[in-house]
């Protein structure tokens, strides 16, 4: 990769370097939500560059509280504001030198969902994963379904309880069978868990009866998020059959802010697992679309220090998101600019790379030690979940920032 | 009920009575889309009736392409919005008398989707059609699931699909397993369906976090809709394992254009079924949410009339609305207006009364003749399939209108 310097102070470990430069929506004190991008621990204001005649596209859609609008331009123009930033931070003699004012820090601001979320789709898309699941609660010897290998399993989730990364989350209440009863209880989740995800944002829109191509699938990809699809195990278990998954998940998603370009992303692609059996043509697809993208998860309970319980990565996924939107749309579903649709949990193939505390404690039977010596099989109140993910190479790194959230007492 | 008589021409078939007054939204020519109310064959033009200044509403929420905005204000003024409409249809010296141009015909307008839908949620409410379906692909002695009569059992669909009534309908194509084999195949749907649904449309958000009692609860419902949610049997069988429907619905929903607001529907309220066993306290209620209204579908095949093919009830629904929007939110589920929640197929006891193809064909072992002698399991291309809605008591009546669409041939 050719070598990038920027004239801004950029700590070496940071997940937003001269090479990444994502997108997201923040807003300073009581100031309005605008859109920014991040470079080292500084924003710099795109409404306000756009002011000084900086970009080609109008302020106008910078100071929107979502990224929608702006993204709908196409990739050719938000490929090109993210170019022109680029070299802005880059050129010796940078106009941008002379105006302090573009560059907030990040500790100054509060950031939002990056877009407005028209519709969420979560995937089932790590082997690992499907497998231990369906070995704890169907079968060791036919741990996936028979469709699991033939397509990329989905479901549609609730758009409306995204929430970004930071936002509290409330101990859902619900049905729950107590083991070996037939009658329900109505009481707090005691099986709250996160789900380790990564999401794409779709960033062109497909109308209502058309479908989008492996080939073509690309071009609908605008950039990925950290996603943490927290589930009450217990409220999920009693509820989801027939129709899937509904209140277990509905509390709260959490999500990233910063949205990292495919662009940033692609000296990261690398080739996915084997498909075996083959897959039919429409998910057939050329290329790498698989990233290495580096995973964690760390639970802190309060008044101590974070443990890593999980070590992951974005490649184990046996589907990959060409495959995925192909499939969501050969039905003819329609898309839109915003929506998100996130990968299912991504576990690896070892304990270590496990994506949720349902595989790490193994159904509730291991146990986790915290840092205070406490024990963890699922979340506790007040504890903190923070995932973070970033990609290296040749001594180049971007990274996604984190997603974190911590857990309160149900009311 | 108090006999009110309108000035305006009404046939007395018309779901749209001075009783009703529906809202919806309109255009006409190449205008854009505004809220108007429906009576008779006309639209009140809502906007024009408040640049007359003869509504304590600005014209600005009614030049709108949604109704979100106006419902947003709450049922306090968007009732007296209709109770004002109203009196300006009975009052003999109306000053609408003078001003012919607040009335569109019905049939010069075109209609739009009445509301930006967030998020559409799907239950599965008939005991009817959930111990039918449960019979055909379970277990005919233990039909329903066990925790069917605990909870009113639902699922988050594509709200990005939902399309307004009379638009074509593309049959989907998708991955099938054939019978007695074990790998799919990649082809149109077979058994292409329709589900005669009711929607209720929320008409007040609650907070991330927060719960709706049952008691509460018709506070955030503001009116109903017809709902056919399509669906796909042969995609969904296969792909539904675990975690639900997807492809097999979201190539298209579709609603009728006039939302009933519940005033007009409240002299229509009757009891439920009686629950046995007894719910969770949070899912019991007061008094009587069920309503009577009486549904229809019926298939007209290209070149043929119309054949009706089931008239059911949505009296006979066992889970109502009350149950429905206490149990989404009960882990804290936020709500926002607009967003849809459907009924689930609405089947009786009867067959004559079962609300898809896939109970009144069961499964595809029976057929059902139309008037120009072709039989039908599922639906085939060009079928138009047709669901209507009214309510009737004491001579007075008020109704849905209707919900279409045609199938178009796979592509």
């Amino acid at each position: 990769m050719k070598k990038l310097e920027t004239w801004v102070t950029v700590p070496d470990t940071s997940d937003f370097s001269i090479y990444n430069l994502p997108f997201g929506i923040f807003s300073v004190k009581e100031g309005a939500p605008k859109a920014g991008i991040a470079i080292g621990e500084q924003i710099v204001d795109l409404a306000a560059l756009a002011d000084l005649g900086l970009l080609e596209v109008s302020g106008v859609y910078f100071r929107q509280s979502t990224l929608n609008d702006f993204i709908g331009l196409g990739k050719e123009i938000t490929n090109k504001v993210r170019l022109d930033v680029q070299q802005l931070l880059i050129l010796e003699n940078s106009p941008l030198k002379n105006h302090p004012k573009v560059f907030v820090p990040q500790q100054d601001a509060k950031m939002h969902l990056p877009v407005h979320i028209g519709d969420y789709t979560d995937f089932y898309s790590s082997i690992e994963h499907a497998t231990n699941v369906g070995k704890m609660f169907r079968d060791a010897n036919n741990a996936l379904l028979p469709n699991w290998k033939h397509l990329p399993v989905g479901y549609h989730g609730r758009a409306s309880s995204i929430v970004v990364s930071g936002t509290d989350v409330r101990r859902p209440m619900g049905q729950i069978l107590p083991k070996d009863q037939i009658e329900p209880v109505f009481q707090a989740s005691g099986r709250l868990d996160f789900e380790l995800e990564m999401g794409f944002i779709v960033g062109k829109r497909k109308r209502l009866g058309e479908r989008i191509s492996t080939k073509n699938a690309a071009e609908h990809i605008f950039g990925m998020v950290l996603f943490n699809d927290w589930s009450a195990r217990d409220i999920q278990k009693w509820e989801y059959v027939p129709l899937g998954p509904f209140l277990g998940k509905s509390f709260a998603s959490s999500m990233s802010p910063w949205v990292v370009t495919m662009e940033a992303l692609e000296p990261f692609r690398v080739s996915g697992p084997e498909q075996d059996p083959k897959v039919l043509p429409y998910l057939e697809f050329e290329g790498e679309y698989n990233f290495d993208i580096q995973l964690q998860v760390g639970i802190q309970p309060k008044g101590t220090t974070e443990k890593v319980v999980s070590t992951s990565n974005f490649k184990f996924m046996y589907w990959n998101m060409l495959q995925q939107l192909a499939h969501h749309t050969v039905n003819g579903c329609n898309v839109n600019v915003g929506d998100v649709m996130a990968s299912g949990t991504i576990s690896g193939k070892d304990a270590s790379s496990y994506g949720s505390m349902l595989e790490i404690s193994w159904g509730g039977k291991k146990s986790v030690q915290m840092n205070d010596g406490s024990e963890r099989r699922f979340l506790e109140d007040h504890d903190t979940v923070i995932m973070r993910g970033h990609a290296e190479k040749e001594g180049i790194r971007i990274g996604f920032g984190e997603v974190k959230g911590t857990i309160l007492p149900s009311t």
